[in-house]
């Protein structure tokens, strides 16, 4: 370590350091945990910054814009079974066209997410851990509640920024008005409210397959039904809307629809990169697609060797994928797009035979690295090298600093809460081993989980007090997590400590912002009667102070 | 199913069927299971077979001598984590050649082998399942017995049809002189009879350091210690030898020895290499290095990112073989060279720290996929097209008759007991989907433990009569083996019971030879007076009968 660098690490308080090394960004509060970072490399950033700003501008003076940005993300999956040929193999599916993007790009080792659908998907929106937004649960209908209107997603810094935005498929950030969409930023957006569970399988032919238990009557013995508004019979599936506009229900829940509507959203994708290539503004779109369809479909026979809808399903968001890129191809706009393309958490177990534990340990819902690091693959030919394999440590909440970076919007982030995102442009132009995180707090629901530091693991969750076994993990020795260490990593105790107190701190100074709840499906115009009742339901609840 | 091959499966009896296509290979006898698939497709293996052997003799024309064949194995490694560069980044270690490897030809994803050292590499040796010539066992010092005698290898198989042939590092087959390496067949032979564990763990610094209890004397309060005989002090390291001369002991057992030997076993494979690649005979050279060193060498700071021993041993295994394709090409044999690189069992988990259980469960000793379900790559610039994935089931049994057929050495292939390994040449050449293997008998020690077909695995070993959980797995769905299945898969109860009931009636045909036993490190020359007196000790056990 140089003087210098000594000199400049003693001077400068950690949780004062917030700031991040460019004149825009200097503004940005981040956690705590980055102004360590930012003591030790600040300036080595601001120098790498220039050139990664000079690459972008000379991009911008060739197109006349700033770049596209398409940012798909799916459901569920386990890391390695998309993207690498010899584990296609082992999975008996194919994904030819997820296999070539890693082949023409980054292919990322450590991208971490939240554990879950909704914590993930805010988390992106907001750049924020989604503790902070209080937007730690996966909700099923009735939830009266949603993402708060005071967060400001990515959406509308791109759009101040001057971008088109668009969002298609599967938001899950609630049901109330201030939650959707186009009301969190996007020109306009087609989305469903809730997971894929509701339309998949809340219906007879899904009772009939034991996939739901109890939702429809048949069940129940008419003559001892009373409530017949206690299921919730009434919700919506899919709506759209425009900015500043009120929403409509597109498609009614059922399963036909369901799968109509994940046919539609793609749809709809296509045809907003054929709308948008040749706008004058570049244009921004989440597509985040249901895809799902676990509900066995007579007309479509399975025809992966692995047997299973689940494989089927993953073949056709590969070909899904297919489709966007060769569209962007297509529209001569390649070269100025960046095709973000990641799974928003690990393999949800409670699906039989759909899904399982690869090389990591955790599904869906926990803090193992088997919940959280997804697979994930950028391309942006001319920008991203090809054939890339990228290390370093990078979370979903960095997209939105890195987004904001790339549209020029980064003076448009809110400086008065806490952004969890880096920017992390670095990373993807300058390639692997740039990386301006080594850390991150995992939490499941509200509670802090786990810390990880470079390939160092603490799991506060069940940690007691004491000596006690299966508190640390060294995550290149033991990736799935299966021989929690102590006295072996000892040394780390004080310094986890530390990081927890350092975080620990600042949310203290930024508190979270509690769940947000509200009457569903308010700004909906053509609500259904069944709707409307439901809706009372939920209003007379929420009404009554909950 | 046409009518001529409805016609042809049921004029045949199964285990009446058990011959290959060629007519080499006519009297060859296959397990059981081999003759249902040679009446289903013995004609079009025999029509494939004429474009293979033209294949090989346009190569044979063109160089004016059969192909030489390296096979590399080494110890202990789980599927995935060479060969795979994104892999190797979860890991925190750099395999470059092996990557490259799997660039410039074949990546199986479904190479079998036995659960542990000495099994598999019997069946490498003699193309039969371990347990027929009794080699089920890992042997440690004293073990007195050993690979017999009247077991045919392949580099017997092989020098007949005219082939140098050479044995380089563990050999692991036992201390009786009738199983060295270079009385089975091998011109020359520098080899160790043992597993690494005596030399690199039976000593002061490793029983310092907890690896090993109690071997040193160090323990032991001298006055109670009567019998100086009992612990296995004069064991034997690493003997040299030439076919038809007697051996001699190398260098004596010792860590820094160990290190020495591991070290001269690369040499000396590569000198080889160096001495017969103009020579006017083709070469057989198996080269099955020792590499793992873990206890901390000081003059050897770890430099993975991984940071165990384990890691920089695999990076050393790496650059050995890198070596060892450099000098291929650098002796301009490259067009005339198979080399076939694999693991030879799933990860010990007993090694702490070292390795890992990742894609599949289980590991050395397990009849589950990651005992016995390897890393394995093949090279062959012109015969073997590049940056394959090859899903085809194969075993490390077929490489005995793979070899022989590449080496025009079928016919020596003796055809009075079974062969488990069947000639997959047309995998090699002509690449993914041409397996003539679909199955696989798997054996723990003498235990018959599983049995698998297609993509389907049926478990012996715990299973009950009745219907119990745990007997079926379907290995697509379900690759970690950790839901085992029954009332989905009653359908292959039957076939599966048919299936061992064809394997079992073939066993009692064709009776398991017993474990050879003997008196160990006779037809070494040089004998200290320590192993002297260790010997003394077995030859008596021997003589009261064991």
């Amino acid at each position: 370590m140089t003087q210098t660098l000594i000199q400049k690490i003693l001077s400068v308080s950690a949780i004062a350091a917030l700031t991040v090394g460019t004149v825009n960004a200097a503004e940005i509060i981040h956690d705590a945990e980055q102004g360590i970072l930012q003591a030790q490399y600040g300036d080595k950033w601001a120098k790498q910054d220039v050139g990664v700003q000079a690459k972008l501008d000379a991009l911008y003076k060739k197109t006349g814009k700033r770049p596209n940005i398409i940012h798909i993300m799916w459901d569920d999956n386990s890391y390695g079974e998309v993207g690498v040929k010899a584990f296609n193999k082992i999975r008996g599916f194919d994904t030819p066209n997820l296999n070539t993007m890693a082949d023409d790009g980054i292919t990322f080792t450590r991208m971490y997410t939240e554990p879950s659908c909704t914590p993930t998907r805010a988390a992106a929106l907001t750049g924020r851990l989604a503790v902070r937004s209080g937007m730690y649960t996966v909700a099923f209908p009735p939830e009266g509640g949603g993402l708060p209107a005071e967060e400001v997603t990515i959406a509308e810094i791109l759009s101040e920024a001057g971008y088109n935005t668009a969002f298609f498929a599967k938001a899950h950030q609630g049901d109330i008005e201030e939650s959707y969409m186009h009301n969190q930023g996007f020109d306009e957006a087609t989305f469903s409210l809730y997971n894929q569970f509701p339309p998949m399988f809340w219906h007879e032919q899904g009772e009939g397959s034991g996939l739901t238990i109890g939702y429809t009557k048949n069940g129940t013995e008419k003559k001892y039904l009373v409530d017949e508004t206690w299921r919730p019979y009434g919700y919506v599936m899919d709506v759209t809307g425009k900015k500043g506009e009120k929403a409509r229900e597109t498609l009614p829940p059922s399963l036909e629809n369901y799968r109509k509507s994940s046919i539609k959203h793609q749809e709809l994708a296509l045809d907003y990169i054929r709308r948008k290539a040749n706008d004058k503004k570049p244009f921004y779109m989440a597509y985040w697609p249901n895809v799902y369809d676990l509900i066995a479909d007579p007309k479509e026979p399975v025809t992966t060797s692995n047997g299973s809808l689940f494989a089927q399903n993953i073949e056709r968001l590969d070909r899904y994928i297919g489709e966007i890129v060769a569209e962007v191809k297509k529209q001569g706009i390649e070269e100025n797009t960046l095709i973000v393309a990641m799974a928003d958490n690990g393999p949800m177990a409670e699906v039989p035979s759909a899904m399982y534990q690869n090389v990591f340990n955790g599904g869906k819902g926990s803090y193992k690295e088997g919940g959280i690091r997804v697979a994930a693959f950028a391309q942006w030919p001319g920008m991203i090298e090809k054939d890339q394999i990228v290390g370093d440590m990078i979370t979903v909440h960095d997209l939105f600093t890195t987004f904001a970076k790339l549209g020029n919007a980064t003076k448009h982030i809110p400086t008065d809460r806490i952004i969890d995102g880096i920017d992390q442009t670095a990373v993807f132009l300058e390639g692997d081993g740039n990386s301006r995180r080594d850390y991150y707090h995992v939490y499941t629901g509200p509670v802090h989980a786990a810390t990880i530091k470079q390939q160092f693991k603490r799991v506060w969750l069940g940690g007691r007090p004491g000596l006690v076994k299966n508190d640390f993990y060294n995550l290149y020795l033991d990736p799935r997590e299966m021989r929690g260490m102590m006295a072996q990593m000892l040394w780390a105790w004080g310094p986890f400590d530390m990081m927890k107190k350092r975080h620990d701190a600042m949310n203290k100074k930024y508190p979270f912002i509690p769940t947000r709840h509200g009457v569903p499906f308010e700004g909906i115009e053509n609500l259904t009667p069944q709707t409307l009742i439901y809706q009372k339901t939920v209003r007379d609840t929420m009404n009554t102070g909950k």
